[in-house]
């Protein structure tokens, strides 16, 4: 443990995913992960700067943070990183109009984008929305496009609820990706915009920021790409197979938030 | 037309795919396309062999057989290849024990297969049963699974009902196949061994046999990596945009079954 944590010198910022980090979701909204609470609040009263970048798209912003001051976290909307504001305003720019497959929860997020006659579609974590009927909807409005465009809120495989784990966007972005012959674009990690825009937002520099992160690939992945050091914590969607990916090292393993923020304070200032 | 008519000397054999070809599956069963009861009729009456190839695999082989004879085809159900009957000799050869995703009208197929303690999963075309809930069962059950075995009845795209297109099996495959990061095995077209089991049902080497499909990957494709010529009709699937498919050119593309019958019975016996 002790000889990685010194890679963790030099960090002045902490990009934190949050399903699987900070809480597990599920039934009555899901459970806080032991630990977590206290770490993001000793995390806030140190030098470090703190950002929550998530892929959470079934909710929306406002509802997830209240989701998550419930459970006793110190989180505002402000310090969230989230695909769906990152689409609306994808979508203003390019002049699109979204056929939206997404949860009801995060409708209100595209309150202020014109659906009407649509020339794209967006798929999100939709959950028990996935129905047949809804997927061949989105398909057939893709097919009769002449120029189909798919947009993806992340492409997790993916993630933990207290039940056990759940289908994410991802697979359903591939069912829609081989059914009409196209490539969706991702918003959300592991998609480089998504982090730079967190970055920014912190405002700190990728050689300076750490991520933390259970997803191997879609948060560990996708910050070293950017050139953003990169914790895997064993909670959330974490399998010990991850830890020998063929394509993925993290710059450190550790048992959860609580440890990592442990490591994080006792190394980032040297 | 003419020109590559002639390419049809020799054919003693002809595989036809059924759905787009004789029919369109849809409210109340369906329709014969126009001219393909004919079709089949005057095809039976030639010298030339006859056998059926489908990927269908919502109904059972006798429902399917049972539809068409009521729209009017000459057919029985053992001059049908079809993928969930070649899918129970594969399991039942290697022991293994199914979780069916997998439409109601076609489970009756497996009546004489264990599926208790699964350690595999079938998919199949589930139409309205590939709900987000049934998806994610057969999702944590390869999970679950040390060595994760899916079996999928075709991996077809798409086809066309009356109402319109809709997503076949392969898109659902593909969604699996991510989530677990595995790779199914295909049982139907365009798996040789499936086109190769249909040429030794019928008793004609691959040299002298036609396939006859709406699909330019999985009818017309698959056929020719089998050595096997192939007519695409312009009916069913068929977008006009397949004859210029980047990867796959037909023999011959022929506006219906009817068309296709007239030049193989001008062409064949040369």
């Amino acid at each position: 443990m002790a000889a990685w944590g010194e890679r963790l010198a030099g960090v002045r910022g902490v990009l934190l995913d949050i399903s699987g980090v900070l809480y597990d979701g599920g039934e009555g909204g899901g459970a806080a992960i032991a630990g977590s609470v206290e770490a993001v609040a000793r995390l806030k009263r140190s030098r470090l700067k703190v950002r929550f970048c998530t892929n959470e798209s079934q909710k929306s912003r406002g509802d997830l943070v209240r989701l998550l001051q419930r459970l006793g976290f110190d989180i505002s909307e402000g310090e969230v990183t989230a695909p769906a504001p990152a689409t609306c305003l994808i979508l203003k720019e390019r002049g699109l109009r979204p056929h939206l497959l997404v949860h009801d929860g995060v409708r209100s997020e595209f309150d202020q984008i014109d659906t009407s006659n649509p020339n794209c579609v967006v798929v999100a974590d939709a959950g028990e929305g996935f129905s047949y009927q809804n997927m061949n909807k989105a398909f057939r409005v893709l097919m009769e496009l002449e120029n189909p465009v798919l947009f993806s809120l992340g492409k997790g495989r993916y993630y933990k609820e207290t039940s056990g784990l759940m289908l994410d966007v991802g697979p359903y972005m591939k069912a829609l990706e081989y059914a009409c012959g196209i490539e969706a674009e991702v918003v959300g990690k592991p998609s480089p915009e998504f982090f730079k825009s967190a970055l920014r937002e912190m405002g700190v520099d990728a050689s300076q920021a750490v991520m933390i992160g259970d997803d191997i690939v879609g948060d560990v992945g996708g910050a070293q790409r950017c050139g953003v050091r990169a914790l895997q914590v064993r909670t959330g969607k974490f399998r010990p197979s991850d830890e020998h990916h063929p394509e993925v090292k993290a710059d450190g393993y550790v048992d959860n938030l609580a440890e990592a923020v442990d490591l994080l304070l006792q190394h980032a200032d040297k």
